[in-house]
């Protein structure tokens, strides 16, 4: 078997039984967690017992009956029992009747690895702290660029604490990579360096100090970083260098005093830079762009097509808008696997745009994957040996359905075109909080937020002595990244382990999209969004009697609140859990309207009430359409949801 | 007992033996831990079954016996098996051979608290995620403002994965509330609203329209959140307002279209605006400046005393420098416990400097304190029922020994005077990675960092529904919440809990400092920092056949590498653990001469070898210099150390 394949313990030759991977609702597969676990919290015991065993010990069994420690145990012990009973109140995530948030059971593997490895308490910050599981941590990121489709031995990539630091990172890297060339260009010319060739969007090369302030925030990421390498080589010595083209950059001078300088220089002739993401994209893009000072304005949302996807045609628009407006772009950011619907962008189009439009309008910006749902789907592309599997074997794998879709498909292969990718491993990893990662393409990225010159890390300490210089982040648990290894272990990412899974999902909620849309549902109108792209599925209900569409909503959000934990209704009350979202008007646009037409409403009555409330079903149970077991969780919630739907409306004011 | 003790079951008679606290470097609390761990696990699987029996069991025992399942377990045991071998090869944090990095033991209530709740992997980006732990994340928050000394009902406070985006996010807020009077009066020009007042630094009120730019730049925080108040009070209309101050403010135009505006209204006047820091800030500041687009040229380093702690008449000299230059002080950030020193800036000196040239100059600037270190320390000045110890009561809790000095114990209590804190539980907490924490002074601080309009907000949820919308992560664990409730319960933020395991650290400190002032070490000489603020002991290390100091730096450096980990050297063959710093010229100036001279070098010396290297102790053990158990613990590192000395020197280059 290739690299690919890292688990040398493994015998893979019967299909993997993913009721095997979870502890099971039931907790039926308690006896070998338990086991497990108790293994884990021993070896440690023993290990501590084992070192300089002559230290002796420091509590003797005779000190344990004082007041001053069996006060404290009874302390711990009482405020324990107190913990367990309050997480009672928790909500089921574990069960087959929550499909609601993007959360679930967890696999077994992540779950003893994290605990096993928290008892170490390895932080990651440095492999000083962490000889064992910095290495871990930079194995499932080389194991995550693998399934991308980056070249594992250039790429660059770590775990975070979530999606929103790792997004963040990303569009760190971009903003600095934007404004990377205006920096090699004034440190060149204080060093009185000449000659510094560049390599165009078109293809072509020019020489540096040709370039007028558009061409030079024109230049692609790559083309930008060879450009900084070659500044580094002619200057010789790589601290000065770095340390040059530092005094001069974005980051360095801040964006005040970079911003004076280039209207001295340049005059006040371009527009300020923005950021693309379809109209789909987290909420958190909003905070990202205000915190990096590029500013909340400057956020541009790209049109979604009635699937959600990010419009390829309403992109090349915005791009060719601001390429007439001289607005430089400093990162398009495509989603793979969309909060709301689970929509899977064509990044292959998305990036035949760049490229064309490169070519085109000697345009050059950074495209961001933000697929921190969707990317763990990228597995079912991938055989165990690394190849990437066609099409056609893909579709075989989950047969009866017709699923993925060609386009979505190709959308997970395109990540390989993005200059980075968000991954989150505690999302469809199936492992605990806080687990975010990030690849880099280009490995030469982190150098443009390391906080310390490079020739300081070669001072004795090895490459991966101190992954925290390259990272936001400070202290990060190794707990984590052992987590997340055990989970690769148990579960590898090609189309028999984390495929599989994820197909298993997607199978359940195809047939309850189906379910839903050919329910008998009496008077009411149940409106499920498109099929989805993988795993999330949304519907609007409407009533003969629900006479607007601000009414309609507000039905919604009244089964949302009766089928959902809050200060007043427990998660005990309930059978089932759903959570709800808005299709609003001035993000979704003519996405939503087929929707808003199904419900018998105008495109007036939808830009009066200014969204479409919905509610949400994630499904990240693989065996919701199973059989396996003896009850029909589908048709449960179809009963459920038409009593609740009767009782609401009944009781409506 | 007042509401400040947190602990219903608590019978705290007699002392706390902080030995029953942690598992123990021999596992001597191996028996509590097991059988608590059992019982959350046991509970919590008892919790699974109990909800819908009807619902019947997904895998029964007969199918275990089938490939496709046993291949699987035998993986995850194997694998597991695996894991355990590669985390020996990791580091004893917790015996007492270990005074490196700050890493050690952990609370046995925060890890079993940790695993408990990771069983039902709550997500506190939103409470429908996580009921129980949200709640338990805003307690603990509300303990730490209690333990500075907020206002509990008026602050505003939360877990972060760490120090790094704790800090982060606060320097957000100062920045924004830095240009928030800007945004306030554009706002209001644009709605033609006349005639709002804004109270200035020196105490006077003044309208907010007769403002040049410096003094819109120089508005306290709070006066500045007063002003945004009285503008959404007269706008009436809270979502109008938010909007409009958002459509003018720093975040929401970005930096580039805000200073263009700025250059256009007000011309070009201002320098850029800066944020001081004391030379031994956390490197990681400069990463926050970059990030957020100060950029790090605008990250001012003020001198340190000769104790390492901030100087404030230097601080005074650097706020008349860049008032007369009209530059703009974002904040001022004081450290609280440093990364290298453990040394406790005189917090209460920097705030007097604030308050009297805020009168006499009219400057108004936002005051952080980076207390991820020692802001558990603030512990030791609180009684059981939150009052204030008075400081002969807190210096005889520590007899024999005289700590905390008076100036640190004022330094501590001074927190209460700051805008903003950061406290890392995962540090001085002696709770698992990931918890950080950040409180405001003021909760309206939060606004300025929100998504979305507060309006939405209050359309049925609860205030604590969904606090990550205030929040810079999303997704965590609320596993890290639990971790630190259940920490909390067993030691309480005051004298007998964390006070008393802090001091007690301190007092090994002190100890070990004495010993190697004292030493007997031969022709070798061993030059301590001075008496350490907290927990960390630093020292040099000289001899006279190291003629040069850069001969001398090289030395420790192989002192350092002979006691540490690395691909070369694994854990197993080491006796004890320290680790390294550079006291490097450019930040430490002067403070560093007194450890320079007496290794008998000149201040030429240390221009030219730009640093001073110094072995650093990080004491977290209790017990260091307790004398339970029957090894001296601190004798046998001196041994240790003496022998590693000649060893080095016999070999070196």
């Amino acid at each position: 078997m290739s690299d690919y394949d890292n688990s040398p313990y493994s015998r893979r030759e019967a299909p993997l039984d993913l009721a095997s991977v979870f502890l099971g609702p039931k907790g039926e597969n308690a006896d070998v967690f338990e086991r497990l676990l108790l293994e884990a919290f021993r070896d440690h015991v023993f290990w501590r017992r084992n070192y300089h065993p002559e230290d002796g010990f420091r509590v003797v069994e005779s000190e344990k009956h004082q007041p001053g420690y069996e006060n404290s145990i009874s302390t711990l012990s009482q405020e324990l029992m107190g913990l367990l009973g309050e997480l009672k109140a928790g909500v089921p995530f574990f069960s087959p009747r929550y499909i609601g948030h993007m959360t679930s059971d967890l696999t077994m593997a992540s779950m003893i690895g994290y605990f096993a490895t928290m008892l170490y308490n390895p932080n990651n910050v440095a492999s000083e702290a962490s000889p064992v599981t910095t290495r871990m941590e930079l194995e499932v990121a080389a194991q995550l660029a693998r399934m991308i489709g980056y070249e594992p031995s250039r790429h660059w990539g770590h775990l975070t604490s979530g999606g929103t630091v790792a997004n963040y990172e990303a569009l760190w890297v971009a903003r600095n990579v934007k404004y990377l060339p205006v920096a090699v260009r004034w440190a060149a010319e204080q060093m009185e360096m000449k000659n510094l060739s560049v390599r165009l969007p078109d293809g072509t090369a020019a020489g540096l100090d040709e370039l007028d302030l558009w061409r030079l925030l024109n230049v692609a990421p790559a083309d930008a970083l060879d450009l900084a390498a070659a500044f580094r080589d002619r200057v010789g010595d790589a601290y000065q260098a770095v340390h040059a083209m530092a005094a001069h950059s974005l980051e360095g001078m801040g964006y005040q005093e970079f911003g004076r300088r280039l209207a001295q220089v340049y005059g006040d002739a371009l527009g300020p830079a923005v950021v693309l993401v379809p109209s789909t994209a987290h909420y958190s893009w909003e905070k990202i762009c205000r915190s990096l000072g590029i500013g909340g304005a400057q956020l541009i949302h790209v049109p979604v097509d009635k699937r959600f996807r990010m419009d390829p045609s309403a992109l090349e628009d915005t791009l060719r808008t601001r390429a007439e407006k001289k607005q430089p772009v400093i990162a398009c950011v495509s989603v793979i696997g969309t909060t709301e619907e689970s929509a899977v962008d064509r990044l292959d189009q998305i990036a035949d745009v760049r490229d064309r439009l490169a070519r085109e309008l000697g345009i050059g910006f950074y495209l961001h994957a933000d697929a921190a749902w969707g990317g763990y789907a990228a597995s079912l592309t991938r055989n165990p040996d690394g190849s990437r599997r066609v099409y056609e074997e893909v579709l075989r794998d989950y047969s009866p359905e017709v699923w993925p879709e060609e386009g979505v498909y190709n959308g997970l292969c395109a990540m390989e075109r993005t200059d980075s990718v968000t991954i989150d491993p505690h999302k469809l990893g199936f492992i605990p909080y806080p687990a975010g990662a990030v690849s880099f393409r280009d490995g030469r990225s982190r150098d443009l937020v390391a906080v310390e010159a490079p020739y300081l890390f070669h001072r004795g300490a090895s490459e991966w002595g101190y992954i925290g210089r390259f990272i936001f982040e400070g202290s990060k648990p190794g707990a984590a990244a052992a987590s997340v290894w055990m989970s690769h272990k148990a579960l590898p990412l090609d189309a028999r382990g984390y495929g599989k899974l994820i197909g298993e999902t997607a199978r359940g909620a195809l047939v309850l999209h189906r379910r839903l849309s050919a329910g008998d549902w009496g008077e009411f109108r149940v409106v499920p969004l498109p099929t989805p792209d993988m795993n999330i599925v949304c519907f609007a209900v409407g009533h003969p009697t629900l006479a607007t569409l601000e009414d309609t909503n507000d039905f919604v959000s009244r089964i949302y609140g009766a089928m959902s934990v809050s200060d007043a209704r427990s998660a005990r009350t309930l059978d089932y859990f759903v959570t709800k979202t808005e299709l609003r008007q001035p993000e979704y646009g003519d996405s939503a309207m087929p929707t808003v037409e199904s419900l018998g409403f105008s495109r007036e009555d939808y830009h009066r009430a200014g969204a479409v409330a919905v509610i949400r079903c994630t499904v990240m149970d693989p065996f919701l359409a199973s059989g396996r077991g003896n009850v029909d969780f589908i048709g449960g919630f179809a009963r459920t949801l038409r009593t609740v739907f009767e009782q609401e409306l009944a009781v409506r004011p």
